[in-house]
């Protein structure tokens, strides 16, 4: 049995990111965990619609998947999809929006989060107002630069230490969350460099994903 | 120009108990009102799965009419759509949810729901956690029939009632949002009976884009 | 009928104003809306006290004019005797304050204030923490000019372009809300100048009262 | 110096009661406690309007008391011109719905209310949201008397008792919470009857007035 | 390196309980998951003075494994120690009340909780206000037995499934989270006989461990 | 019968500047108030483990003294042992922290703290959360020094002033709070330089103690 992690956009470097950021996930007796990008999707989930636009082919893809799966990780920020699959699958469902929130719960009294863009921020806002932890939340920041800018690395880092920074100096943050599943490959830098946890999410939604399917064998 | 209320579902007796609904909305200098189902929707929103799958051809919609339109209304109690049309659209867009609920905020200080169904609620308690109303919500509680089943009017309007009683005696509700565009022809009936105001929310909706809509010709 | 829009204070030049910001809303087949002040109010609203003060005299001119009236609008950003009027009429009666954070939460995820004085920032949240939407607001700020003040309208409209961009750019307001009824006629010019939607509160009140009035001739 | 305890309406019964709960504040060394009613308050207040409509008569009292005051409580639980006479004012002020909150929170987690009239009920909710602390309600119920029917002893206190035992066991309230300074002489046998602390708010709100004198004189 | 899973109380029931409800978490490329009571502990720890009790034996206990040590679950529903831990310790530190609600609030929209003892709950609602997540919260009730007498399995099952049908049935919960470590061997038949998910708060909380661990190897 | 005011911490001076500070709460006819260190204690409370580790030491103490109680005082303001004490004894418990913002928020809209170190911070805010009263914090600030570096007096003022500035000018504070006992002798400067309210939280916890204390012997 396999945990199917979904990247909703078509970027394959994104998935890749994925795949890497999982890799010590995977053990010998399993469960296998399985990285895809969606080819429907767009290059980046960066719009409401984008995020709308996914989930029917998402859900499409599930099904196909549901037989081998033990469990399902939507991996895009904005958790498209996650109650529509819920109900549609007898797997359990992951979100990494979801996930990271969580986690970084673990790791702080206050998370600040880096998006992509500022028309992220509202959206994120309603999410996590739907999931209660607003208190919870230090500042959600954009780095001003889309999905598919992320593969300029340089200046891409600068610009996440840089808002990294803001949010714990000026907003009390003493954990980050990084708000795009494209952030992957930043995590240990940015950690090092600003000096508080940071929480790749589809690693958090992909961790919580193994123990609910390893405890579902029973 | 015309204010656009969609019903996402391919209903024509929930579309014309709307158009009934906002009848009094409507004056000889306009704006017209205009209500239309959506074919592609099915007979009734339920699932999750049926708010995500009305999306895209709601969108499709809406940009066909956008310019004769000077306001939309989404009229389904789950707010399909609502933030990709908002970027989608240069006209004002209204959620019935949303200007429901804000709608029952100047009518009492805890409003309760009537769901249709069990699943509807978690979806309705994410949304209001998203606009960051938990506090002023007395209750929300299914009346058990699927939206088809509305059309035996007898059996609803007496849960109807039952279920407002129950909002009203044993949560503390002084004011009642019919969790359905489906409701609109209960809501006199009902609110007679349980003696505290009763809101439907396309009413509501339809107000909130007739005020926008007139104040934009400035 | 007609809709009364009630100014509490004895300023006819904040009335004239929103006299003109409610034009678009008057329609051949009504209501009618009038507006009056209150020539027992002070020429500004600015303290408790005068909030306070201004209710007896506000719920008596209710009184005589409740034959003739659709509804009420009370146009001071305090709402002052909001709740006692609902007690004494019979007509819906709406506040500017309360129908101006609701349709602000209609345009943006966190909504900007902009108040006259420090002294008005304490009372705006003790009503913001009434109404159960903390959640939402991005921040409240003063522009420090009293009510007659605002007649300098260079001054007072370079101090509101002023606020309303701290309030979009250091606190995250993606829609502002004016909180004073002598600013409507600022709304466009500031609206233009800081990019993003801005609510003239009694335009919202008189919008929703409108809707409310048609409505209840059925 | 004094510290003078207002009791808002002119039921002199009540007053008397107020001045029996803190006699035991009363200390040789001062301050002195005076306790009076209002001539032109109501015999009750019991509506919106009613606690509107003694502020101004309230402030006009304070205002000849200042010279001779170390601290004013307002003993209405409805707190009425308690942030206008906190203006006026260069002493401390009090209100004990306020105090009778804050107290609450320090002998239990979540306070259960006993109000008077149902109609009481709202009005509590937009007090306690205005103080940010809807969190810890366990609810908030009415025993169904007007101020002036608590002078039949007997009834009043079965129902307080009846009251006070649906808060603890159905609403979970761990610490009641007398909603009207005319309970004042039903905290101990309320207390003994439920089982849970009972906090009667003008002892709570005159507690801190003379901690507040005491250490001003500093 | 081994997760430790350390039972503060000294009962070695309970951590048997507790290793059978974590085995399948284990693999064979690691990390080990050992289980240990706390000898210096009470039996069960049911008050605050329990919890507070067993905290600086349960850090010595931990300096002593740190070590051996790639992660710490503290298995205790009051996660007594737990931020101190966090200070001492350089390895990732779970408890169990916070990663079984985190894991709850992935399950349902409103979470309800079965207590031990009435005297659990405001303990219990002072940790969910410290982790903001009150909103979520359906309802906390006692099941009114102690940890010892958890042993009398019939007796408790019983209990648990008629308190959480009332969770369900009366408060609105959707997912149900045991409030107890000595819980653990109730999860299925809990979970069958109510029909919602149950979450045992050791697995959620060793799962969260285990992908912490595995994710810092890197 | 006497107030004992119980510093956890071993300092004597910190003990010193307590006892002043509540002096004008002794009165002639009592209760007496008595203000001791804690030897056990640290010099200064300032981690999680310093306010874990004195928990059982100051309820041994708490136990020698209840026999001559009429109430207790904990003089840290992390609470430390707050509610096993509410446990442990039968006459009235205080902790300054829980009584400094009960006070705060009759003074202000929204409080700001002065934290010692930039590690008090996460503490005080789970406390916050735990009363529920987040929505009415301004923020929380450190001054960067430990308690023991508080005897610099010069030094801790000008940290103090600057940050109760940060605090009023840029967070919105209307009243400040002093988060640590050892503050006592800055509150008068510090409010004259600040132009806010300052409260010192032992004065707030002594306050609401006598009161108590004395209400009891009725």
């Amino acid at each position: 049995m396999t945990i199917f992690i979904i990247n909703p956009n078509s970027s394959q470097t994104v998935t890749d990111g994925i795949d890497a950021a999982v890799e010590p996930l995977r053990s010998q007796d399993g469960p296998a965990i399985a990285c895809l990008s969606l080819p429907e999707g767009p290059p980046g989930i960066q719009s409401q619609r984008d995020v709308d636009g996914v989930i029917m082919p998402l859900l499409r893809k599930a099904a196909e998947l549901e037989p081998e799966a033990s469990a399902f990780v939507i991996a895009c920020f904005s958790d498209p999809g996650l109650h529509a699959l819920r109900e549609q699958s007898a797997r359990p469902v992951f979100g990494i929006a979801e996930c990271g929130v969580l986690t970084a719960m673990t790791l702080g009294q206050r998370f600040g989060v880096l998006a992509i863009l500022p028309t992220s921020i509202p959206r994120h806002l309603r999410y996590f107002g739907a999931m209660g932890v607003m208190q919870r939340l230090a500042g959600d920041l954009p780095i001003g630069l889309g999905v598919t800018e992320l593969s300029d690395e340089d200046h891409t880092l600068s610009r996440m230490i840089a808002v990294g920074r803001t949010l714990k100096d000026d907003h009390g943050a003493d954990v980050l969350l990084m708000g795009c599943a494209g952030m992957a490959r930043f995590r240990a830098p940015l950690e090092e460099a600003v000096g508080v946890p940071v929480v790749e999410p589809t690693q958090a939604a992909a961790a919580m994903a193994l123990g609910r399917a390893r405890l579902a064998r029973r």
